[in-house]
């Protein structure tokens, strides 16, 4: 497959620069930026007339659990704490490995519409997952989830099978959380970081009670805890970050990890509001994600970076407290480089054809006084015009491709019964 | 001109509840909801199977100023005061009648974008704003914006003239705020109140330094000094009501008047977060706007509607505080009462056609484990599919019926080079 988009307006994310021209894919590849040519000779599979609008990366949704689309609008009352043991983790219990199929399905429809073009996902079922991802032509970046109740007998398989089952599919270390796993899992998990010189991510300092705890068992934040048992040798980071003390990002930056925020979610569920402005001021490695469907309730990459550049004003008393454009940056090159997807970072000949068009008809878009800060502060899934993964167009002008949407809507309702 | 609306689902906003059925329209009025009846003999000029989406009434953006599009993404650094003297008043003293004409419909094209089927608007050049929208076939309230510089003169004429010019357009009192307006001028605006036996709408306590000044001018909060005054003795309201005291809250609870708010200006300009839940403990008349898109930047009541539902969440500490359909409740019921469309605030029969339709194959509105959560916690623009006022279709499926969005976007960007 090979398309020639033309009369586009290109945003790189090299720099903050949009230039005019065209941009080529060659099968997952991009082979061309630049000016128009006049080379007749050269042959599409399909020729897109831009108009004006913009292409530009995919967004990363660099923290989720994408077949948490069965827990929307479920059980909206709850704080962390008793959202999970009261709520979600009953019905996880009776989850299938088909339901999570099927959810799993839903939440790529969701992304593709939203210009999100891979994840970092923490679940289970990750077999079947990962055909789902295949079927879809989603980019699916699965980060490890293992604690107490399970997990850790399964990493170094996951880690060996995934890595080499399909060019979307990749598998990362992870587990749950310092407050579900015991020192002795924590040890295993620095153990296997070091065995493969691989980076591991986890939730951390999501909510105050959960950092209190880790005090009050390790007298340490998690973060300091997990660098002092080697965890983060090989790289790696957290997600949500919300409690961090200058310490914990003082650890962060000086190993290079990366601090994933999750506005929405954080906010749903009463943990709080992360001084993302501190972690710009320390020019830390940032990424953004949605965090799972269940608490928060949309998995929109547009809502999250309107609100991780807006949320710090307030606390901060400055309207510019967050540049846009660094935002855009972590919602973009930040969240694939968080992920491994060194090739899905940028726009250039020779990068991945994950590519989004911004519909620049949108009034939300208009007048053009700065694209960056449009996408920024006026972006939502309404302005996805297209969304192209690995050189194939999945999504277009509210179609899919690869995704029987009605199918998908009414087996995940149908699922809904075995959960009750 | 008729319309059938037949499998849908209703959400006619009297109460929560989500009944199937048929809707119709007679001109501008809704005919019947109900069930579907066998009543071949009925003609209708249009019958659309809506496959089971979802109308319910449009939203209402309680504040804003449609024509300031001119200004997005144009000065996103400043604080309130700030923006608004560096920023904003330098170039709306070159905006042209013209201007604000192409800028107000490029505002209708975004409200009609995201369900929004009228608006509370505050700003000048009212008679080529009110040609627009009736071009345009929105229903628009205009609110005086009087001040020191200038508008007393003319409230008494725009009262008098607006409320007479067309069925789609009407107009309520309204000054700018307490900071730009002297206590000789807030006494004409009293006396008018009175004269006319009409409400009175006005910015009020949007940020700290402004209630520290009335403060020191007046010894009192603004809420206080215009209760005195008598300004509001015919009911009306305020726009933003952020740093409201106790004491304000309660004498508009006991006035009965209208609290807007606005929460994404309001983070935008770093101005502070309302805390909504104290108004709905006190069972207080709320309503939500936009504000203007210089300062949100976006003109999206789901924005809105999401934030003042999670965003108390933070300082409660309590993932329910703020109930999800009581804010909707606000975006639509209470906007329009709020605005004196006593006839657009539900769906019935025998009120104004004011309708959109929801496109529940999105995958954000899916799965339905509740439908009005899924509206507020995942719901924007791109959820909306159509929107008719006053029984006519003006966008459907992404179109605009009445706006030629190619000529609205290239005149908005041609006149901005007018106010460099």
């Amino acid at each position: 497959m090979s398309v020639r988009f033309y009369n586009c307006r290109i945003l790189t994310m090299k720099d903050s620069n949009i230039i005019e021209g065209e941009l080529w894919t060659d099968n997952d590849r991009i082979s061309y930026i630049g000016p128009s040519v006049d080379d007749s000779d050269k042959k599409f599979d399909r020729e897109i007339d831009c108009k004006g609008n913009l292409l530009m990366p995919g967004l990363k949704n660099a923290h989720t659990h994408s077949a948490m689309t069965f827990s929307r609008s479920l059980a909206d009352e709850y704080c962390l704490d008793d959202w999970l043991h009261k709520a979600i983790f009953p019905r996880e219990a009776k989850l299938t490995p088909e339901a999570v199929y099927w959810y799993a399905k839903l939440a790529y429809a969701e992304y593709l519409a939203g210009g999100i073009t891979s994840c970092f996902d923490m679940y289970f079922f990750r077999e079947l997952t990962a055909q789902a991802a295949i079927e879809t032509g989603f980019r699916h970046v699965f980060c490890g989830a293992a604690n107490d109740y399970g997990g850790f007998d399964e990493l170094e398989d996951y880690y060996n099978s995934l890595n080499s089952l399909d060019p979307l599919v990749s598998f990362i270390f992870g587990f749950h959380a310092e407050y579900t796993t015991s020192e002795d899992n924590l040890k295993r998990m620095s153990d296997l970081a070091h065995k493969y010189e691989a980076p591991v991510f986890t939730h951390i300092s999501e909510s105050y009670p959960e950092v209190e705890g880790c005090r009050e068992r390790y007298g340490v934040t998690p973060a300091v805890l997990f660098d002092r048992l080697g965890i983060f040798d090989y790289g790696g980071g957290g997600f949500h970050c919300v409690w961090f003390t200058d310490e914990d990002r003082e650890i962060f930056k000086n190993r290079g990890l990366w601090s994933v925020f999750n506005a929405c979610s954080n906010l749903k569920l009463a943990s709080g509001i992360t001084p993302v402005y501190k972690f710009i001021e320390k020019d830390m490695k940032i990424a953004i994600g949605t965090d799972g469907a269940g608490s928060n309730n949309a998995l929109s990459m547009f809502r999250e970076m309107y609100l991780d550049t807006v949320l710090s004003n307030v606390e901060t008393h400055n309207a510019a407290a967050v540049d846009p454009f660094t935002i855009l940056k972590a919602g973009t090159t930040g969240g694939a480089l968080c992920m491994g997807l060194n090739d899905s970072d940028v726009l250039d000949t020779g990068k991945k054809a994950d590519i989004i068009m911004i519909d620049m008809k949108k009034p939300s878009m208009q007048p053009e006084n700065n694209i960056i800060r449009n996408l920024i502060y006026s972006g939502d899934n309404s302005i996805v015009k297209m969304t192209m993964i690995d050189g194939k167009i999945l999504y277009e002008d509210g179609n899919y491709t690869t995704i029987d949407i009605d199918e998908v809507i009414s087996e995940s309702n149908k699922l809904l019964e075995g959960l009750a």
